[in-house]
């Protein structure tokens, strides 16, 4: 079902959601008081607006209320972005999306009423970092805070040609192998009988410290 | 082994980097030009040093030829971005991961030997995107261009007191349930006889198409 959206900031994060979002044919009204971006998204969402956001006739001329979403993208200007969280609040828009600098920053977007806040440099940060330190680790993601996903390439030949069943990963490392990338190829669900091949990077879930344990035997 | 990490800018995203690598046990060179930035990290990296990287006197007299990897994380300044991802190069750092503004930026990065060039911004921005699509996805990751890994909330009663089995996920929709989230508990690679509550999230993997199909049964 096609929804509405507002996006307010049309930086790289902001700009990133309006693409995506039309790229699934949702309709997006883009909002941004610098006249290049406004340019910049001229054609790519179904409206974009130049126009400063704290402004509240602005919000209302626009329509904003109508809308079934909000993201309010805007950096940098911490005031500028609770102010306009705390107006499409108040103007009824029953989801907003909110951005945040920081921890205190996120904490005041939550209580003037944002349903969500994301941190997206933190965050990516964080999986960058972990992605840094080994470089077996091809991506992850934390399922809980005890809990992850991560795709781990094998680089240790005790692994090669060796079945799940020979391996034992539940009982030996506490993890389940739940996919397996041989080049182009995936396999998702593997079964008891499949052998680790040299070149394999095995996605797998388990604790923080369980995936860790595993992350070390691979030099 | 602990390794040796030069950052360079600690905005939100070279922050973030520096903390997670302390974090893990690593040593961390920090470098920004600005001063507010430098005290905050002073205590949190291994050294934080208020200086402009582009001078390559800078670099050199702080070591950091000697490092493992640099990271690039400057933003808005594309020259500088440039200049110092390209003195590092030439100071033999033997991996440089830089973050790039735009597709022309990070193709740029590449060509003067970034190692790895990320765009946290815009992947942020297409993940979040997904989630505010359908509500009922509550993250996602990219397993490759066809297949992904979605974690869903179980909206429709239809699928509410029947096991895995029942449901028969593979054949029915062609996704794998790895895992349920059901409250504070994970059930990782649950059991055939396993019964999906109301309330549960179920954890699948299958082709982008499969898993939008299945999407579409959470109203
Ligand atoms: N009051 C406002 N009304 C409309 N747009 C605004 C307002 N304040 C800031 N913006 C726009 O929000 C966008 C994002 O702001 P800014 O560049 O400060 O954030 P950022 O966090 O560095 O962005 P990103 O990391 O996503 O590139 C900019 O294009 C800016 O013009
Ligand atoms: N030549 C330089 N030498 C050292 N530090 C620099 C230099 N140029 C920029 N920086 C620092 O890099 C950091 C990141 O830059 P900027 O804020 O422009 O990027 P950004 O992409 O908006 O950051 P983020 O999104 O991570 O918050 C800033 O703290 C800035 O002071
Ligand atoms: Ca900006
Ligand atoms: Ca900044
Ligand atoms: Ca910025
Ligand atoms: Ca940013």
């Amino acid at each position: 079902m096609k929804q509405n959206f507002a996006i307010i900031g049309l930086g790289r994060f902001g700009g990133s959601i309006c693409r995506a979002l039309i790229e699934s044919g949702q309709e997006v009204l883009a909002i941004d008081s610098n006249e290049d971006r406004v340019n910049e998204y001229m054609n790519i969402a179904t409206h974009a607006v130049l126009a400063n956001a704290q402004d509240e006739n602005v919000l209302r001329s626009l329509g904003v209320k109508n809308m079934d979403h909000a993201i309010v993208a805007i950096g940098e200007d911490i005031q500028a972005s609770i102010l306009v969280t705390l107006m499409l609040k108040e103007l009824g828009v029953p989801y907003i999306t909110a951005k945040a600098q920081n921890e205190y920053h996120g904490k005041v977007l939550e209580k003037i009423g944002a349903d969500r806040v994301v941190h997206p440099e933190r965050d990516m940060g964080k999986r960058i970092a972990h992605n840094l330190v080994s470089k077996n680790v091809l991506d992850y993601i934390e399922i809980s805070d005890d809990y992850m996903l991560i795709e781990l390439k094998v680089t240790n030949p005790i692994f090669f040609n060796q079945t799940l069943q020979d391996l034992n990963f539940r009982t030996a490392y506490g993890v389940n192998v739940i996919g397996i990338r041989r080049g182009k190829e995936i396999i998702i669900s593997p079964k008891a009988d499949e052998q680790i091949k040299e070149g394999d990077s095995l996605m797998v879930v388990g604790s923080t410290v369980s995936v860790e344990r595993l992350e070390g035997k691979m030099p």
